[in-house]
C-alpha cells in the first residue's frame, strides 16, 4: 500500500512537528469516521504543493480539512485506508486589506472569525455568518460555498469571492488571487474550485469581498397565522424596502417552544402563535428604517398577515428576539431525536412546500412532529422533522432513510434542491443520481476527469469513485 | 469541406425560411469579417440540438450569434469557411415571471430590453444596463458576461443568473433553469458556461434575478481636481451610503468638452475643471437620499476633493447629467480616430494607473489626447486614447498594437486586467499567453477540452485554435 517511508518524505517537506499519523478524523456528531494515514499541516502554499505532488506520486489520496465543521462528512477520510489529511491551520494570516477596494486577501486556514474581525479593523464588513465562525475555516466555507444567516442580503460565499489561489491535482499552484471588481478574461475557474468540495483542487488562500456596515437596524419578530401570511409579509418587506431586507426567518410555533424553553425564557409574545417570523432591516445610509418597518408590520397587521408582534427598541432587545433563532437547531434536542433536511425550494413555493412535506412526513412515521424552520427569504427551509413522542429514538432514527426519500420526493416536486447550504459530501452523495439529470452528471464528471483525472482529491466525496 | 446536402438538412430540422447560405457576417464596425456557410434560426432548444448534432455528424464549426453588438469578435465567424451560424433571435419568449420569488425565465434570444420590460411590468428591475438594449441579447449577455452601467450595485451579467439552459457540444441539452437562491448539489454549471463566450455551450435559457426598482434617486456631477480627488469622493460617499452608491463614473475635461459639444449644451459647470464625477445614490426604502447626498458632497468640498457640483433636481435634470457620460463613446469621434482599452485595476489603484498609463501612452504616441472614462467604482476605467491634432487617423490607427502593448503593459503592473467588460473573443485572444499563467491556460484548456472535445463550438474565439 503506502510506501514505508511517507511520512518521513512528509515530515521533510513540512517539518517532522507537523505530520502525525493514524489519527482517528470522525466527525463532531459521530456520523462520519475515518483515519489518516498522515495528517499533515504545511506551513505555506508550496509545501500544500509539495505535499500533493508527493501524493500522487504515491497514488495517496488527498483529504483537504479545515474546520472540521462540514456537517455532510467531506472532510472525514471514511472508508481511505490511506488517505493523506491536509489540514491548513498552520496557514491562517491575513495576507491583505484594502478597506477603499473593500477586499481582504487571507489565507484558507484562517477562521471565518479572523476575516470577520480583519474586516472589522477597518471598519468593514465580512458578511458570511455561521455559528461556527471561531472554528470553520475560510479554506471550507469556499469549497462548501457556505451559506448561514446573511445570505439573503449579501448572497452565499461564493458571491463574496474576488479570487483564489488553489494547488491543483498535479500539485500546480494557480495563482488567481484577483481583486478586480470586473475581469472578463477567459472562464470563471474561482466559481469552479468554489463549492466543489475540495475535489477539483485545494483552496490556499482567497480575495474576498468586504462591505460598508450597516448603521441602521430595525428588528421585528411577528406572530403570523400560517406560511402564506409569512411570505406576505416579506414580499411585503420587499417590496418598501427592498435590499433593506437582510433577514426574513420561519420559526414555526413548535420550535418557538423549544427555543423558549432552552433558553429559560417566556414566549416573545402574548398569546401562542402557530407560525414566527423573525423580520430585519438593516442599512448603511438610511435613517429611517423604524417607520419603514412600522409601515410593514402596520399594513401586514390590517391585512390580517400579523397577529402580533415585538419590534426591538435596543440592540439588547434585538439580541434576545435572534436568540430564539439562534438556538433552534440546539433546542429541537429538547424533544428527541430528529431526522433533518437542508432544502430549498422556490420561494413563492414554501407555503406549499410546507404542507406538502408535512404531509409526507407523517405519512413517513405517523405521529413525528415536523418543525420547519429557516431562511424564508432563501426558500431555504431545515424541514427538520423531530420523533412521535411515543417512539423511541433509535427507532425514529431507523426511519432516517424513508423519511428522506418522502421529503425529498417533495422538494424534487417543487424543483427544488436537497442541499441548499451544506453540501453533498458524502452524506448525499449517493443521492445524486436520483436528482440530477444524466446529462448534469455527466457534465461534473466530465469536470473532475479534465481537473483531477487520477481521482486524487477527497475521492468519494461528491461524485461517486470511479 | 461540407456535405452537399447540408443546407436541406438544416432545412429539415429549423424550416426552409430559417436557412440562409452564403451570407456577410461583418459586424458593425468593420473590424471583423467572416461568411456564415449556412445562417440557421432555429425556433425551438430541440432545434438548436438538433443543428448543433448535425453539425457535429458533418464537422462544421458553431458559431452562436446574438444581437451583433459585441465588440471583440466573438460572433463573426473570421476565418471559417464552413461555419454554421446558429441565431436565436426567433427564441424571444419570456417562459415564466415571478415577482414573489423576483425571477425571470427567458430565451437567450430576447433583447436585454424585452427582458427588462418584463420586469417592469410586475414593478421590478432587471438591473443589467447596456447602450444596446434594444438589439443585445440575453443570450449573448451571458455568454459575454456583459458589464455595463449598473455594475456597481448589481454586479456583471453573471451574478443575474440562477439557472441556464445549454446545448452542449453533442447536442444534449443540459436543463439547469433553476430559480433557487440556495442549491449547493455539486460543480456550479451556470458559472461554467456564462462567460465562455459560446466555446462551451450554446445557452438557449436562463433563469435571471429580477429586484425591487429603487424609488428615490440622488445624482451629482461634481467638478473634482484630480482621480485621487475622485477616489476619495467615492470612497467618502461608499462610507456614507454603501450598497446605496449606485454609480460612481469618472469623466476627464477633455471628454466632457466633446460630449457637451456632441450635445450641443454648454458645459455642466461654470468653470471648467481637469475631472469629473457622476455620483448616484439610489434605493427602495431610504427617503433621505437628498440630505445623504449634500453631506457627501458638502464633506467632499471642505476637503477640497470637489470644486464645484450640480445636483439634479428632477428626472429631467438627471437625464441631462447622465447625458455627457453617455454620449462619451460617440463623442470621441468628433476629436478623430481612438485607440481603445476595456481595463479594470483594483478601484485603489485607478488614480495611479491612470497617471502611469497617460505616461506610457504619451511615450508611445508623442501628442496623443489619452480620454479614461468610465467605471471608477468598479476600478474600471475606458481608456481610450485620441490621435494628436497634427496626425492623420490611418497614421495613428496604425499605431494600434503598439499603444495597446504600452497601455497593457501598465494594466499588467497593476494586476488589472486587459479586459474588464467587453471579453476576450477573437481582438484579444492573442493577448491572452502574456497575461495569463501557462497554469491558468492549460486549466481553461482542460475545460474546452471536457466540454467540446473536437473544438466544435465557436472555435478561434478565446482560446487559440488547436
Amino acid at each position: 500500500m503506502a510506501a514505508p517511508d511517507f511520512i518521513a518524505r512528509l515530515a521533510a517537506i513540512c517539518g517532522k512537528e507537523n505530520v502525525a499519523s493514524g489519527i482517528d478524523l470522525s466527525e463532531r456528531r459521530g456520523l462520519f469516521h475515518g483515519n489518516a494515514a498522515a495528517f499533515v499541516k504545511p506551513g505555506s502554499t508550496e509545501e500544500v504543493s509539495a505535499v500533493v505532488r508527493l501524493a500522487a506520486d504515491l497514488k495517496m489520496p488527498i483529504v483537504p480539512y479545515g474546520g472540521n465543521t462540514g456537517l455532510v462528512g467531506g472532510q472525514t477520510p471514511e472508508g481511505l485506508d490511506n488517505a493523506i489529511v491536509i489540514s491548513l491551520a498552520r496557514m491562517d494570516k491575513v495576507r491583505a486589506l484594502d478597506p477603499d477596494g473593500n477586499t481582504l486577501i487571507i489565507d484558507a486556514g484562517a477562521t471565518l472569525a479572523t476575516a470577520r474581525r480583519a474586516a472589522e479593523s477597518v471598519d468593514r464588513l465580512f458578511p458570511l455568518s455561521l455559528a461556527s465562525e471561531e472554528s470553520c475555516t475560510i479554506g471550507g466555507n469556499l469549497a462548501t460555498n457556505a451559506g448561514g444567516l446573511a445570505v439573503l442580503a449579501y448572497g452565499s460565499a461564493r458571491d463574496l469571492v474576488l479570487g483564489l489561489e488553489v494547488v491543483l491535482a498535479d500539485g500546480r499552484i494557480w495563482n488567481g488571487l484577483r481583486t478586480l471588481r470586473k475581469d472578463n478574461t477567459g472562464y470563471d475557474l474561482k466559481h469552479v474550485f468554489t463549492g466543489s468540495e475540495g475535489t477539483l483542487g485545494i483552496i490556499t488562500a482567497a480575495a474576498l469581498k468586504l462591505f460598508a456596515r450597516p448603521r441602521s437596524v430595525a428588528t421585528v419578530l411577528a406572530g403570523v397565522p400560517s406560511p402564506d401570511s409569512a411570505l406576505a409579509l416579506f414580499r411585503r418587506a420587499r417590496t418598501e424596502a427592498g435590499p433593506d431586507v437582510t433577514a426574513a426567518e420561519l420559526i414555526p410555533c413548535f420550535g418557538i417552544g423549544l427555543a423558549a424553553k432552552k433558553l429559560g425564557v417566556p414566549l416573545p409574545l402574548k398569546a401562542q402563535h402557530d407560525w414566527y417570523v423573525l423580520l430585519e432591516l438593516s442599512s448603511v445610509s438610511a435613517s429611517g428604517l423604524d417607520d419603514i418597518l412600522f409601515r410593514i408590520v402596520n399594513g401586514a397587521r390590517v391585512d390580517g398577515d400579523i397577529a402580533d408582534s415585538v419590534t426591538a427598541g435596543s440592540p439588547e432587545a434585538r439580541e434576545k428576539l435572534w436568540a430564539y433563532r439562534e438556538i433552534m437547531s440546539d433546542a429541537q434536542g429538547l424533544a428527541g431525536a430528529s431526522i433533518k433536511h437542508d432544502v430549498a425550494v422556490p420561494v413563492k413555493d414554501v407555503p406549499a412546500f410546507i404542507r406538502a412535506a408535512t404531509k409526507a412526513a407523517l405519512a413517513a412515521v405517523p405521529g413525528c412532529r415536523p418543525c420547519p424552520f429557516g431562511h424564508l427569504g432563501d426558500g431555504n427551509i431545515h424541514f427538520n422533522v423531530t420523533q412521535p413522542e411515543s417512539m423511541d429514538a433509535e427507532s425514529f432514527i431507523a426511519r432516517w432513510d424513508a423519511m428522506n426519500a418522502a421529503v425529498h420526493e417533495v422538494v424534487k416536486s417543487f424543483n427544488g434542491s436537497i442541499a441548499a447550504e451544506h453540501g453533498i459530501g458524502r452524506l448525499k452523495r449517493d443521492l445524486l443520481p436520483g436528482i440530477k439529470s444524466e446529462t448534469e452528471l455527466d457534465l461534473m464528471r466530465a469536470l473532475k476527469t479534465a481537473l483531477d483525472p487520477d481521482n486524487q482529491l477527497n475521492p468519494g466525496v461528491l461524485l461517486h469513485k470511479r
